[in-house]
Parts: structure tokens; C-alpha cells; sequence
């Protein structure tokens, strides 16, 4: 690229049109290509975390933009000194923080084509194959997934969109629910009062009626996404209890308790977010109990969150446990990242509704005499119309370059790996003195927690100081990376550690070096705990 | 990289971690810096337009994913066979649409690094750099347009946050105003009522009663991100007429007399959408007036959106003309994008907010209990709670590489360039017989019409018919892309080409080539029309 050795100020000073003139040297992109390809080669060395302190680059740089343009490779080297050192490294192989937010060469060379054809996608005219691109990588997906037919895009009824995140489609579905669920009950009102309308076709007075009596629904395990979605919405959010015994899934009869009682007070269940794997321990919510109480409930709208383990719907030995067919059949919307264990870089969130209708009717201000059902139901999506935004970025680029590049057998093996190493570390805990699993393994995510082998009955409340003692020390270090949670239930709160494999660049060794490592702190917490405790006696 | 030769699929077989191995080629990266070299060096070789028919990629791809990967050399050839047809090249020379989309390398190069360094960056642990590179780069951009000091990051209580788009900042704005507009209502409230609450802490019979009654103002000039944040919202959108006398500018006394109309029937103006640079014709809203008749509205909350236009703050002698001192008088938000004229690629918007209160009320689902004034004002931002989404891109680096490669300077040169080619246009428009300019020419966007020299004096029926025709004309090649549009106000609706200039990679010779084109259908038209009203004597 022309930039090496010439400023973008130089550049238009000397008037070269297009902007890479004919003494393209490309260095600067080559550049860049290699000190990518030098971080992976040496990101085992490098300690997970930053340990910058905070402001550590406000007080670095500048405080304002320089007046003349400066040598890319100087800004190139810059990135390396005052970027990186602020970077947690999330590809790092013992990052098990979280979830796995990966990102592999397909992924970035996707973003690269993309950003060389930079435009705001708002409708099919502003650059037709990136309508097009992603309407079939969402029906390749849901191929892959084994979604219904009914979410493909090409059955013109329902269809796939890629979203920012996973709370943008949480959100994006609640919208579409609500506007789902007011037309449910608009369709009982005069014609005088159906005349009066919002923006949508939904009558003000309805809306005045029934808009605060609505009430968003999920667990207390529920990614607080669902909280957002309320407080966004205006409404009320209600986190219905799990039980420990259940592994903290979402029953159909808590749900209903919750729901009936609400319903007592006039108020209108409409959207209820169901869990395919938690964050806090990889539970799959009974999406069939779930789907047959709002077969009772038809201003009810149900999102199945999968957010990091809806893409081991590609492994059919899984689909059973992670409740597929239940999704299939009850879910009116779903949603998976392929940005977290996807093997596809942020941000590349997708989600699939049955009837494109319901995103139209909330997202489209295109008045109501201009729609036709030709334009719905075509092979012309104006995506802005199915969205929160008006503008969106050419996301599928990267995923196309990602499930040619692995094919469904790559994908399917990336997937595997994770989850054998997660069943090796089970395995491990199981035989450990020190340590036991809190929740089965779910996937490549294990939880586990301290405890104290010379005291087997310990309660919880010693237990969770223990754990918390050890996550101190963990945090502390930079080596490694991990996090804690609190598992609550109506029978205790649990504090443990959570391990999230599945990085493409951990191999059983590092799961070993992390699991070596929290064993240590382990013991260090038990000793301490001990000399606590003789020193008190 | 060490993907030429090798797939995903071979890379994990092989179990070479990480992924980039000892015989790293890097080959993939550098074919991809050297095809977008290619494709910037002999873009204007190509039509701007794409000709291909909807659903030619729909019926070209296979309809599911690879079994097992493929090549890259493949996957990277298929981009530039199958991709590459259906793009429409925003980044052309005579690209003059819409309004520009930029693209730079150094903008391409900074997404290359934050795609390696990819993560979710929901707060400040998730990488340190992700939210402290965003804060100082909005404290930059907003010195380098003049915005008020209050708008500063630094500042603690203003400060500033990189969106997806101009709708979605809108949205954004729209959530705090109504919460703010909601915590005003509030305070007349009896304790009692206060302590049922929402997700926010406003209770819910103040959601009940007041949330229908909001409405949304902006003018019919306003770009349908203000109808959508009304329809995401469920309030009711007031498009405030304006008159072509005014070279459709919102007026002060034409949004109050709305106001007071709504009011008188108990409704509430809680948001106001001034714009600075309209999509039609660049006109400018009369700030000041709006802003003082806001003083008489204490819920009601102005943002001004100046989507395309903002940029050309960094240019001192256009402020005036695009009412800085107003913005910074009276906005309480503030938006406008870096990736439309300001050299940076999509997705880049730049949203300020006076009180960045109003955004953590409406955006933090953190309980109030956790809060702390500390984390609200302190050097640790969590971006996450001033936003709609939790995750978010890390979009600040292409922002920096632009900045510092281009300098103030380079910035300022680029827009000027623009400026003075729509100048000199608008000098060669002024002298042609057939066309003339509509709106006063406003920074880069020149609007014109085709009228007939033979019957000057024709009405603006018979002009919109000439301009209809002659937009058809030009929508049908592929040389040119412009687009049309028409001017509502009280006194009448014109039909208008659009001339929108800016783009990086024009020069004046590519508008004058327009022009030619341009010129050329209108002649063609009026010869058409000639003919026809022979036949019809």
C-alpha cells in the first residue's frame, strides 16, 4: 500500500488519484500482515492480561490530533508499543476467561476484503452481494445448525440476520415480540380507535393500554442482556429461580408460577428468553416445558438464547442435550454467536426468526401503503428493515471465508477438540483431593470449586470464602486468565471458578498448565485456611 | 499467513498451534493487500454501478457449506469472481450518491489490527486499550471540530462514544432523553408511587402514565432515523413542515407552534432532532431558535444529528455557516460520522453527550446499590453501559491511523477539496442553459434540476416530470451513480438530483465527466420532451 514513507496529508498534497498510485509498494499492509502473523507466533509467551493501570494511555498520548500527518510506520510501531501492552490477549492459549471470543486468519483477511469495500448496507442497491452473501451464509448456518427449514431465508417466511451481538438480537427479537403482542390485542379493538396510529400500525391507544403492563422473562441465570432488553424497553424484567437441582435450568412450572401471578395483576407476559447454555454454567433451560406453558400465553414471543453454544448444534451427537428439537419447535426466534466459539471474529452474531413479518412490522418505517408483500417475501431484503439500524456493516464475508476455509468437518473438529479437552479436565477434577465439579461439564465449559477434603461437609458460606480467596489470587495473576461466578438457586449461592476451553489456540498441554496453576493457588488458599484456623482455635 | 495451500480443516488436523506455524507464508494476507492495491490502482476502470439481478449470488453459491475446507487461493478467488460483480464501488471516482462512504488504507489497516485483537469489549478488563484509545480519540475529534469542552471524555461528566451509525446514536440519544424526560416527570412524584420501579429507577406509574404521551420532533427534512427511533420507541414521530423560503432549514416558531398543539392535548415533547447538513440538500436547522424554544420544555432534550456534514467543523471557516456556536450553545448530544465523509470506513460514529448521566441511567443495568459516582466520572469507563449493546467493536484504531496519518491538515485538505470542487460545479451549473441549482450549494452536496431555457417560467409539475425522466436516464447507466431526490416544504415538492462530491479518490476532472453525463441526458430529455409537445400542438 502507498502509505509507507508518504502521510495521507503527502498523498493528497501530491494529488495521486486513486489513492495507491502507481508506486504502490504495499509495504505498509505487509507490514501489518506480519506483525499479525508474528503475535500468533508468540502470543504463548506473551502473559494473558495487560497490566497496565487505568489511564495508562490517556496520560501517554497526545491530547490532541497532530496538525501534520505522520509515517505510517511510526503509527505501525506505535500500535506495537502503546496499543499492545493495553491488549488482553483473548486468543491466548490459556485464555479461559469468559467465553472464547476467537479470531483465526479467515476471520481477519474477511474483515480486511470487507473494509476495502466499505459501504453502509442499508438496502440491496448499496452493494447487492452483500445482501446476498448473507442471506445464503445464514442458510448455510442453519443447515449446519439443523435449524427448522422454517428460519431459512429462502423459504420467504422466515430468515436470518447477522447482528452486532447477542443483546442486539435479544433486543431486536423483544421489539418484534412487542410489536407481535400489541397486534394480538389490537385485533379486539373498535375500528375508531385503530385509526389513531404510532408509526407502526399499532393504535396509540392500545399502546397507552397495554405498553407498561408488558414483562420481559428469563432466570435468575439469564446473560443480563434480558435486564437490558427491559430497561431499554421501559418494561419490567423477571428473573424466575432455578434450583440447583435441576443445574440451574429454567422449569416450565417456575416459569408458569411467575407468569400466573403476574397475569393475576393484569400484566402481560410477552417475551421470555430461554437459555441454551448459561454463562454461569453452560445449563440449557427446558425449552419443551417452557414452549407448552406459552401455549397458554399467545401475546408470548419466546427467544432462545444460544449465544456461545448454539454452534455445537453442528455436532448431531449434541443436539439432544442442547435440546434442538425443543428449539425447532417452540422458539420463535434463536440466536447463536459465531463470534464467540464460531472460529469467526467479533462481531458476527446470528439470529433467525419464523416469520420475517414480525421484524418488519417493528423495524420498517416505510409506511404501510409503500410495503408489498413482494418486497417481504423476495429475493430482495432490505436489511435495514429487519434491524434495530439503518446502516450495517458486511459481516458475512468473514463467515464465508470461515466455513469454506474449515468446511463443516473443520468446524465440527474445532468444536470437538474443545469439548474432549473439556471431558479430559473432568476427568482430572474428578481424581483431585482438593477440587470437585459444581455443575456436570457442559460442552468445552467446566465449574468447579475449592474445597476442603479434611472437612468434606463444609457449607457453602466456607466453601464460597474459600473460592473467593482463591479467585483473588487467580485475578492477580496474569498467566493465566479465568472468572468466577455465583451460582444462585432457591436452595444456596455457590461460588466457583469457571474454565472456558474451546480457544482454537489451547491445546490439552495449556488446559493442563491452568489446571497446575489453579491447583497451586489452591493449595496455598487451603494452607492459609488451615493456619487461619489453628491460630484460632 | 499460514493459510495458503493449507485449510482450516489441514491446519487443525496437523494440531500446529497456534494457528499462524513455523512455515508461516503469510502469502493469503499479502494476496489480500495485493488485490485490494489492485483494485484501488484500475477502480475507475470500472462501472460504479453493479449490474448484476437480485438473487444472482443466491442462485450461484451452493446452498450449504463445504463438507471439508478449501484452499484459500480458491475461497480469495471466488471473492474477486462471484463478490466482487455484485458490489457497487462506493469508493469510485464518480461515485457522487447518497453521501460518500470512505474508505482509506489506513483505515483498511486499522481494522486488519483490531480484527487481530478482536474481542467483545464490553468493559475496560476486556482490554484496557479498546475503551482508553476510544476516549482520547473522541476528546481529538471533538477539539478538532470545536465542539464545547463539555463534550470531553476528559471532562468526567460529558464525553463521547464510537457507534455503529448515525440511527443507532440517534436511538441511543433517544433512551437517555427519555429517561431524563421520565426522571423530571418523576420528581413531582409521592414517595409511595416512587418506590415501585423498573429496571431504571423510574417508577413504573410514571412509565404508565407519561411513555405514550412522548413524542418525538424533528423536521420533514429529518432522515428517517428520527421516524425509526419513534417506531423502536413506540412514540409518535412530528415531521415540523418547512419552507422552501428558508432553504428548508427547521425554524424555531414552525417547531413551536407543533409543540404547543401537542401540549394542549397533554402530550409531551421529550426529543428534538435538529440537523446539521440534511440528506436532500445540506441545510442547516436554525439551532438557536429551536434551542430557545426548548427553554419553555424542560423534558425535552435536543440532539443534533449532522450525520455527513460534522466533519466539516475541523474546517474553522464553516463553522459559522454550520452554527457550531449554536450546537455547542444548546445540543444536549451530538452526533456525526467519520465514515461517511470523514476518511474513515464504515462502521464510525461519533456520538458526544453533554451528561454522560443521561446515558448510564438509561443504559446501566447494573443495581443502583453497585453504582458509584466514581466509576460514572472516573478514568475507567465501561462503554458497555453507555450504549445499547453490551459488546462492542474495537472501532477506535482505524479512527487513530487516520488521524495521525492525515494530521489536522490532511483532514482539512480532504474536505476542502470537496468543497471547491462543488464550487467550481456550482459555477459551471450557474452558466449552463438547461439546469439549474435548487438549494444553495452546501459544503461538497450540490442539488440541481433540469429545467427547459425555452419556458422559463414552468411550473414545478412540469419540471418534476423533466426531472423524473432525466433521473431514470442516469439511474439506467453505470458510469455515474447519483441519486435523486425530492424537497417538500409548504410551498412545494421539486424533484432534484443530488450531486454528492467528497470522495477521496475524485478529482475535478471526474466531475466534470459527470456533469457531461449529466448534461447529456438533460439534453436528451428536452429534446424528448420537445418532440412530444409537437406531436401533441
Amino acid at each position: 500500500m502507498d502509505i509507507e514513507g508518504r502521510t495521507g496529508l503527502e498523498r493528497l498534497a501530491s494529488r495521486s488519484h486513486p489513492v495507491c498510485g502507481p508506486d504502490c509498494s504495499s509495504s505498509a499492509g505487509y507490514a501489518a500482515i506480519n506483525s499479525i502473523c508474528d503475535y500468533y507466533q508468540s502470543i504463548q509467551d506473551r502473559p494473558v492480561k495487560s497490566d497496565v493501570k487505568p489511564g495508562y494511555l490517556l496520560e501517554t498520548l497526545p491530547d490532541a490530533a497532530p496538525t501534520d500527518g505522520e509515517p505510517f510506520e511510526k503509527i505501525a510501531a506505535d500500535f506495537q508499543s502503546l496499543i499492545m501492552p493495553g491488549i488482553t490477549h483473548w486468543q491466548h492459549p490459556k485464555f479461559m476467561a469468559y467465553f472464547p471470543a476467537i479470531s483465526t486468519y479467515e476471520s481477519m483477511l474477511g474483515e480486511l476484503y470487507s473494509s476495502s469495500v466499505s459501504n453502509p448496507g442499508f438496502n440491496w442497491i448499496c452493494s447487492p452481494a452483500c445482501t446476498e452473501l448473507e442471506q445464503v451464509m445464514m442458510d448455510w448456518m442453519a443447515k449446519m445448525l439443523g435449524l427448522s427449514d422454517e428460519y431459512l431465508t429462502i423459504s420467504g417466511v422466515g430468515g436470518g440476520i447477522i447482528l452486532g451481538s447477542a443483546s442486539e438480537s435479544a433486543l431486536t427479537a423483544a421489539m418484534a415480540a412487542r410489536e407481535r403482542a400489541l397486534h394480538r390485542l389490537t385485533r379486539s379493538l373498535s375500528p375508531a380507535d385503530a385509526a389513531q396510529t404510532s408509526g407502526s400500525s399499532t393504535p396509540i391507544p392500545i399502546r397507552e393500554q397495554y405498553t407498561q403492563k408488558m414483562v420481559i422473562y428469563g432466570s435468575t441465570q439469564t446473560h443480563s442482556l434480558g435486564a437490558k432488553a427491559a430497561l431499554l424497553l421501559g418494561m419490567q424484567f423477571r428473573a424466575v429461580p432455578v434450583s440447583r437441582s435441576d443445574d440451574y435450568s429454567l422449569r416450565g412450572h417456575a416459569l408458569r408460577e411467575v407468569m400466573e401471578r403476574d397475569v393475576k395483576e393484569g400484566l402481560i407476559p410477552f417475551f421470555v428468553i430461554a437459555t441454551v447454555g448459561t454463562t454461569s454454567s453452560g445449563a440449557v433451560d427446558n425449552i419443551a416445558e417452557i414452549g407448552k406453558v406459552l401455549k397458554a400465553y399467545p401475546t408470548a414471543f419466546l427467544h432462545v438464547d444460544a449465544a456461545w453454544a448454539g454452534v455445537a448444534y453442528a455436532l448431531p451427537d449434541h443436539r439432544k442435550a442442547l435440546r434442538l428439537d425443543d428449539v425447532n419447535q417452540f422458539a420463535d426466534s434463536f440466536c447463536t454467536n459465531a463470534h464467540k466459539w464460531g472460529l469467526t471474529g467479533f462481531d458476527c452474531s446470528l439470529f433467525w426468526i419464523k416469520d420475517r413479518g414480525n421484524l418488519t412490522e417493528a423495524f420498517d418505517v416505510t409506511p404501510a401503503f409503500l410495503r408489498s408483500k413482494e418486497s417481504d417475501a423476495g429475493s430482495v431484503i432490505d436489511y435495514r428493515n429487519w434491524q434495530i439500524a439503518l446502516g450495517r456493516r458486511f459481516r458475512s464475508i468473514k463467515l464465508w471465508f470461515v466455513l469454506r476455509s474449515f468446511g463443516v468437518t473443520g468446524f465440527q473438529q474445532h468444536l470437538a477438540e474443545g469439548i474432549e479437552h473439556c471431558q479430559q479436565l473432568a476427568s482430572i477434577v474428578n481424581a483431585s483431593a482438593n477440587f470437585e465439579i459444581v455443575t456436570p461439564p457442559s460442552l468445552a465449559l467446566l465449574v468447579v470449586r475449592l474445597r476442603d477434603p479434611l472437612a468434606p461437609n463444609s457449607p457453602d458460606e466456607v466453601l464460597n470464602r474459600l473460592n473467593q480467596a482463591l479467585y483473588a489470587r487467580l485475578d492477580a495473576r496474569h498467566d493465566v486468565m479465568l472468572t468466577q461466578t455465583v451460582l444462585k438457586s432457591v436452595e444456596s449461592e455457590v461460588h466457583c471458578l469457571r474454565i472456558a476451553m474451546g480457544g482454537v489456540n489451547t491445546t490439552m498441554k495449556d488446559v493442563q498448565e491452568v489446571w497446575e496453576v489453579i491447583e497451586s493457588e489452591g493449595r496455598q488458599v487451603l494452607e492459609e485456611y488451615r493456619s487461619q484456623r489453628e491460630l484460632n482455635v
